[in-house]
């Protein structure tokens, strides 16, 4: 049985506490928060407490909370012997302290508070310092998810960065796709069905060569009517990067 | 019944082929292609040939064609009492010749041959010229789609530029993810669950509140070791300019 205490009250710290609450072999025996309101959906934990004076004793301390806030929170870790990791996709193992037994427990998803998630299907970056660490962290890992991989922290940067690039940055394209059928009156859910398929097409073909559109034809006339269409010179911009970074990628190609 | 001639062999051509080939009330009797070779998948059809001379009378045309040969090809129906359609989405009903009866009949979707496509889920978008033609079209598209939508040529337009963002653009995307992740060493498919997941998001709740990222936050020391750590200059380009666009987006909350 693995003794967790919790850090955090976010989206992240939610759906953790969700998926590790009812599982076998695993105990969340404190949440840590340091609004008590916000303490209000782990009301059925054990122990909840807003102060680290409270803080205690686990096999691992999850750290769940804004990235600016880990090194701060961390410090109040350093006479405890459990195992300290911190969720973050975008902060190096060693922003913890050198005095705790260290690590990072990073779902590689998008969370929010609106989607429940399903955890088995979100990988989960693990790190250890200490090579005997990763038994720990493999076995809380594989309690809840079916996916669970070794990332360093110089590899974690770079696959955090790229999910900016297929989930923040796609995201908004989303939102520029909106924006274009809102002013033509026609509803957005005519897209529905082109966004899922470009999404399961990149997780089953070679994304480089599921490249489409006016751009990788080289198709001059299309791309300039697509410019003079735009209002917004932001979009024109965006239009114009991208086109030219498709070119440049198949510029063998063409 | 409704007799099909279908102009064309590539992929468009073949997936209505397979679409409408076994449908009840549809009857494509020729299919037509300059290139011999290229009409082999058609060789179940009664008829095909590669000469508009051998054209056969039909309720409808459908030009299954590269957006640069519409106008030359549609030529050929001037003559014909049926109703003729083109494909794209980026080209106007006017294309076609004024002395035919003209519409379109266009499938939004990303049609590749490595893929097989399930067009009762593809929006099939119409339009007529004469009011009267919108019957046969909403009787054709209704055998192999069940979402049907007029769309007049104005509005197809921008529908057919925001499928560049949410398609191409968003493609694009996904290939500098898979760039990062192969730099690192760490298999691109670990980013499968978060692309799905933001495709799902997107047809399921408002885009504009599924936005997150260093960008939306205004996380502007996040932002600076991202482009840091991008060695292509014009993926550090693309970081910029989607971020910018992304926080003017969202101005009033920053």
């Amino acid at each position: 049985m693995l003794s967790i205490v919790l850090i955090g009250t976010g989206n992240v710290a939610q759906q953790f506490y969700a998926a590790m609450s009812n599982t076998k072999g695993l105990k969340i025996i404190q949440v840590i928060g340091r609004n008590k309101k916000k303490l209000s959906p782990f009301k059925n934990c054990p122990k909840t407490a807003t102060d680290y004076k409270y803080l205690l004793n686990a096999d691992i301390y999850i750290i769940a909370v804004n990235d600016d806030s880990i090194a701060t929170v961390s410090q109040y870790f350093k006479n405890k012997p459990g195992l300290v990791v911190h969720t973050s996709g975008s902060m190096p193992l060693s922003i913890l302290p050198e005095s705790v037994r260290r690590g990072v427990f990073y779902p590689l998803q998008t969370i929010s508070k609106e989607r429940k998630i399903d955890l088995t299907e979100v990988p989960i970056c693990i790190e250890a310092e200490k090579i005997e660490d990763y038994d720990i962290l493999r076995e809380l890992a594989n309690t809840i998810s079916a996916q669970v991989q070794i990332i360093t922290s110089e590899q974690r940067k770079l696959v955090h960065l790229a999910a900016v690039f297929v989930n923040n940055f796609t995201n908004h394209l989303y939102h520029i796709g909106n924006e274009l059928c809102n002013e033509t009156g026609v509803p957005f859910t005519i897209l529905n069905q082109l966004i899922l398929e470009t999404a399961k097409k990149a997780t089953q073909m070679p994304v480089v060569n599921a490249q489409t559109g006016p751009a990788v034809r080289n198709d001059k006339l299309t791309m300039k009517k697509h410019l003079e269409l735009l209002n917004n010179e932001g979009y024109r911009e965006i239009y114009s990067v991208l086109s030219n970074s498709i070119q440049k990628t198949h510029e063998k190609k063409l």
